[in-house]
């Protein structure tokens, strides 16, 4: 890459960082709706996971649902891969990429992990449609890592 | 928000950058006492979940315990609101807010954190305690997201 | 600590930021490799989490399977110590250290990382070598934050 001065890349004026701030807002606010998927299923089934969360609700009670593990499965996926992945894009920004790809690799992760949300908690498609959502996404997290690798060494 | 060289920004002249990292210092010490917390339920309870962990204490069991459980839950309750709130707050810290509305939201997020962890897995405290804390931490998230989705459009 | 202007500590002349960005990608790509080898596990022992993902082998089954979960927990426990060393050690970068310390102790937690999920998830080695690798790594990451906390108070 062309040794760029840092200034010019983490700010505002470049559309890489900002987009990456962006995207990065969205994902967060993805992820932090996977705690709501969560309640809003443990209300519908009555199923809590401590004591103290049915004294309000008498019937319901401390057991292990299927509908609500499910979504406490996609939420793990998420803390495994988005979390990474944002360390991982934080470092590719600052290796300089070209702005075309670093804004499209943003969007596909971003859309690739809301598609695996959907097909994985909210409408159950068969496979492979979260294997696809669950590659595209690793396989921007892996380009960036690669990257950043041959820029950092 | 009136356009900010970003130099202005990150740097430890910016009082809210420099409250951003120490509130971070704050909770990744309260992230890693977690670790700890379980290791002391463990060796209390005599539970463990791998059979290379008890071959120095005979009477320890491999199985399932409900105080450690309930201290990895907690846990994992950091694990999916304060890794998201980290990034959120850089992104917010970039959108140049004022001061003293940035780190009395940061103090509100460290200290809800705190509590509840207290509540649910030092000393048990009816409902609805753990989900206040739940909600003012996720709350500050969401506000920081939101002024960011408008920041960085 | 000296006061430096931060502009030369987050910059790539800056060799301590550099190796940060550097050890950051080994551990995402470390990271990253837990899903391969729980799938790998998965795949051999013919067990998976969901109805449709065993549609295509009917041999398999949906049931919990120790090798499977012993990955699992290796991975659960990078996500609860690899993530919040990154943001302990973006800190500790900002605080100015001395580069060979600061490389020493990024290279020093990467290690030790890989390390831990060998002995736990690859190969079994008996204890106390997967208790050291975790108090390594930990001991890092302590460190940084007590840095932290008092340069930025």
């Amino acid at each position: 890459m062309a040794k760029t001065a840092i200034e010019t890349l983490i700010t505002l004026d470049n559309p890489v960082f900002k987009a990456y701030l962006f995207y990065n807002a969205i994902l967060v606010a993805k992820m932090l709706s996977m705690s709501f998927l969560t309640a809003r299923q443990r209300v519908a089934k009555g199923v809590f996971p401590n004591p103290e969360d049915i004294v309000l609700s008498p019937k319901s009670k401390i057991k292990v649902d299927e509908d609500v593990e499910r979504v406490r499965r996609a939420h793990q996926n998420d803390l495994e891969n988005i979390t990474v992945y944002m360390v991982a894009a934080f470092g590719f920004v600052l290796t300089n990429p070209s702005p075309w790809l670093a804004i499209n690799l943003f969007r596909a992760f971003t859309f690739a992990r809301i598609a695996h949300t959907l097909v994985y908690a909210v409408v159950v498609v068969p496979q492979p449609a979260r294997a696809i959502a669950f590659f595209v996404g690793t396989s921007v997290t892996i380009y960036m890592v690669a990257v950043s690798l041959k820029a950092f060494y």
